[in-house]
């Protein structure tokens, strides 16, 4: 099916919006752009008219900037053409007051992609709310940050099938392409507001992956005291090949590591870089990670290692407080310890480490696919998990190549399935790596480095595998003062559901 | 001021219900209560008239059941009397139902106590919305379990202060009371909505508590193989006297682990229980577990104690495919080895994890109280966490009389902390009990002990009293691939919100 629309409006030209115009423009389309900060439309000019941008000569002709929101919605062919928008815009009310404005400009067979991190209730009640008028509202999950939405990120879309069907050809060829197959990645992920929920997953599993580099990090910069540009280099091979090829979070953690002051000044960039993570705690941009820890706990799927590295970014926002509590507590209880090994035990612990790291990210991606299977059974989406990671194999975050074809094929082959942990090819890493892990947790606890995340998922695979759990004294703990009731031994498995017996341990 | 109030109606008549309308006819009021299920008043009534029940003969007479609910609401003096209820049923649409059918017969000057464990704006709407007719809703958050709401439970209402200071009277009369001081446990603490928010707090530091201990008695009966008799006099011991004095969890323990079977079968009761807990994931009554964890990511506030033993339940409870993933995991990993030490080593250990129970439970209290500072400063309730100490002083589930002992003193001259961790009395508890929580969580990583909470309590201290985290690379990879942009060490603490500096790690 050949794509219906050789022009595009854009709302919004901050990085991820001005780096979508130029990608769509390269394809061919006709692209307007719109922006209520003025200033945004005119970098966006500035930079398609600069002869050392690197951008074909003539890209300009094919982008428009407005600053009018009449004449944006005009340049797109007037009220009756069919237009399609794409928003990149902040989620919530941004986005509401933008459709209030553009709905009088809006006709029948109009289609809006929704490409911000929005919740997906608003997004299904969007689409509940201009269906009636013909008007397409789809959730689009863009991931893999600016450089990938200026050459072809990953999308999540979802939405009426019809409209999707219309669409599909062009998102096909922005999107990323898997470098093996050559497939891209972007599928149609099924009804409203689920394109936008796998996408806050994978924010979710983005942050408990940037939570367990990050630790690896600290192991190996402040306990090893491994100067930054050698870390590059083993980031660096790391990415090459094995369990962590292709991760995305290895990948430029190498760059990052590597890049040194410019203007000849001495030192890495990095260690200019405050300790602190505010965008949860300032609301501006990780909603989708908070968002990821609260629909784990209303759903009841266990995710310790989103949560962890999720708490641990909230507990660094506040420098100011968070010295308050140094004073307190004194410096010792939380200073990672400088540690000599000699060249042998520190390359087995590199090698540790590198498969410590692997463990856990399988920690943190199972965590986000039983999310998205459970909220997937929960509203009737029909979510393919294979398609997720289909996905998930380029132009986004948690890009992985190596545990994508661990899981991939088998996911394929396991439509349905509520717990991944229960694929044998999953299961098999697991358990090779887990003992990695194990020693890892160890070393970091004598050395006091910071491990939330790899210890929380280091207990998350010995509970999920846990056949005998101690929880039998918890239940009676529930029961004696709560009579909660349980189950017996005797009884076997038992359902998901308030057990037959009560025992009075103490009576009222 | 005294209790204008002589007749009560308690709606709901289940092991929480039955127990208060038992504890305010001790108190000399008429009670009546309703249930929609009729056996609940059948069993009421037979154990009041039971002559082996050990209630004073003449109680029966105080307490009418009603299975027809005009009749009832006409027990307690007819549409123009001033009337109090009691409501111990369901949070949710059971009680917006029940309102919905009693609205008829209330009037001005009627006061209902909400006894549920419910959300707290569910009941900020309730209020808002029988407050124009002069009907006060009042939060009542009630803790202890029926063992307590015979006797005297915990209480923690909110409201309006009129409708309140009408029946205060009544509360410190049936609450239970601080056994050095001689204060009921019960305090106005503030407007609408909070108790039961207090009371959802208290749930949620329940739960991490629930899984310390659990924790602890897996160390002590798993790997160390301690007979169930002497962990009981262990616990004993425990709750005796320091740390650990008059902690419920630790007490009911001990009463658990001494239960032998009835009728002179051999075994203990805890060993017939399957190892799942079912509440949280069958939403039966596990509700507030849940959301506490929702309302700390919501918050931004850090509750890895809380939500690591909640993650740890929500696994256990589904047996059969628990089976499964050890099935394909194996069994070692999930699998707590048995240990043998002398009886030095032995003693030793066991101090070390009464401490670290004592040190993990001072980190659930901390993340609980810092989630209601915040909490109460987003809402302006201006909720004293003093007084909610000293409401958990006696009869509710997180009683702890040496924790109570050391934060309530600091608390009361505190109005306003919005972490807990900086105030010294507390910070020195943690800073001599810190080395013992490490020690056991690296014996329990080498026995493959399940510690979730345990060890999440250890990594919460450590970043909490972070001086330098290894945030900064966390940052730096933000800015990377989002442009999230940061503050510079140079610049100092800097402030919650969005850095001023991007660097271009790669061009787009």
């Amino acid at each position: 099916m050949s794509n219906p629309f050789d022009k595009i409006g854009i709302v919004g030209a901050g990085s991820m919006g001005g780096s979508m115009a130029m990608l769509f423009a390269e394809n061919g389309l006709q692209v307007s752009v719109y922006d209520v900060a003025e200033q945004n439309i005119d970098s966006l000019s500035d930079r398609l008219k600069d002869p050392t941008s690197g951008l074909a000569p003539d890209l300009h002709q094919r982008v428009a900037g407005f600053k009018d929101l009449p004449q944006f919605m005009d340049s797109l062919g007037g009220k009756d053409a069919d237009k399609l928008l794409v928003f990149s815009i902040p989620h919530g009310s941004a986005a509401d007051k933008v459709i209030a404005q553009i709905r009088p400009h809006l006709s029948r067979g109009d289609i809006i992609l929704d490409g911000g991190n929005e919740w997906y209730e608003n997004a299904q009640r969007r689409q509940g709310e201009l269906a009636p008028d013909g008007i397409a509202y789809l959730s689009m999950g863009v991931s893999g940050g600016y450089q990938s939405a200026r050459r072809g990120p990953s999308i999540s879309p979802s939405g009426d099938k019809g409209a999707l069907d219309r669409v599909m050809p062009l998102l096909q060829k922005v999107a990323a392409r898997d470098v093996k197959s050559g497939k891209p990645c972007v599928a149609n992920l099924g009804p409203a507001g689920c394109g936008h929920y796998v996408k806050m997953v994978h924010n979710g599993i983005e942050q408990g992956i940037l939570g367990v580099v990050n630790e690896a990090w600290e192991l190996l910069y402040k306990c090893l005291h491994t100067d930054l540009d050698t870390i590059a280099q083993t980031f660096k091979k790391w990415e090459a090949e094995g369990e962590l090829k292709r991760n995305f979070l290895v990948g430029i953690g190498a760059d990052i590591c590597g890049r040194h002051k410019e203007n000849g000044e001495p030192g890495h960039v990095v260690n200019e870089v405050q300790d602190k993570v505010v965008q949860d705690a300032d609301d501006t941009e990780g909603t989708t990670g908070i968002w990821s820890v609260m629909e784990a706990a209303k759903r009841h799927v266990s995710a310790p290692t989103i949560a962890s590295a999720h708490f641990f970014r909230i507990a660094s926002a506040d420098r100011a407080q968070r010295m308050q509590v140094v004073e307190a507590l004194g410096e010792s209880i939380g200073a990672a310890r400088k540690q000599h090994l000699d060249e042998k035990a520190r390359t087995e612990f590199v090698e540790d480490l590198r498969l410590a790291v692997y463990c856990a990210t399988l920690a943190s991606f199972s965590q986000g696919l039983n999310l998205i299977a459970r909220a997937s059974a929960d509203e009737g989406w029909n979510v393919s998990l294979a398609e997720c990671m289909q996905i998930w194999r380029e132009g986004c975050i948690i890009r992985s190549e190596y545990i994508a074809d661990v899981l991939q094929p088998v996911l394929e082959t396991s439509a349905g399935v509520m717990n991944v942990l229960t694929l044998q090819p999953l299961a098999e890493e697991i358990k090779r790596t887990v003992p990695h892990l194990r020693k890892v947790v160890q070393h970091a606890l004598e050395w006091n480095a910071h491990i939330p995340a790899l210890s929380a998922s280091l207990e998350y695979f010995k509970y999920c595998a846990g056949k005998h759990l101690p929880s039998q004294f918890m239940e009676a703990e529930l029961d004696y003062f709560g009579a909660h009731s349980y189950d017996l031994k005797s009884e076997g498995d038992g359902e998901v559901k308030k057990g037959k017996h009560h025992f009075e341990w103490k009576p009222a």
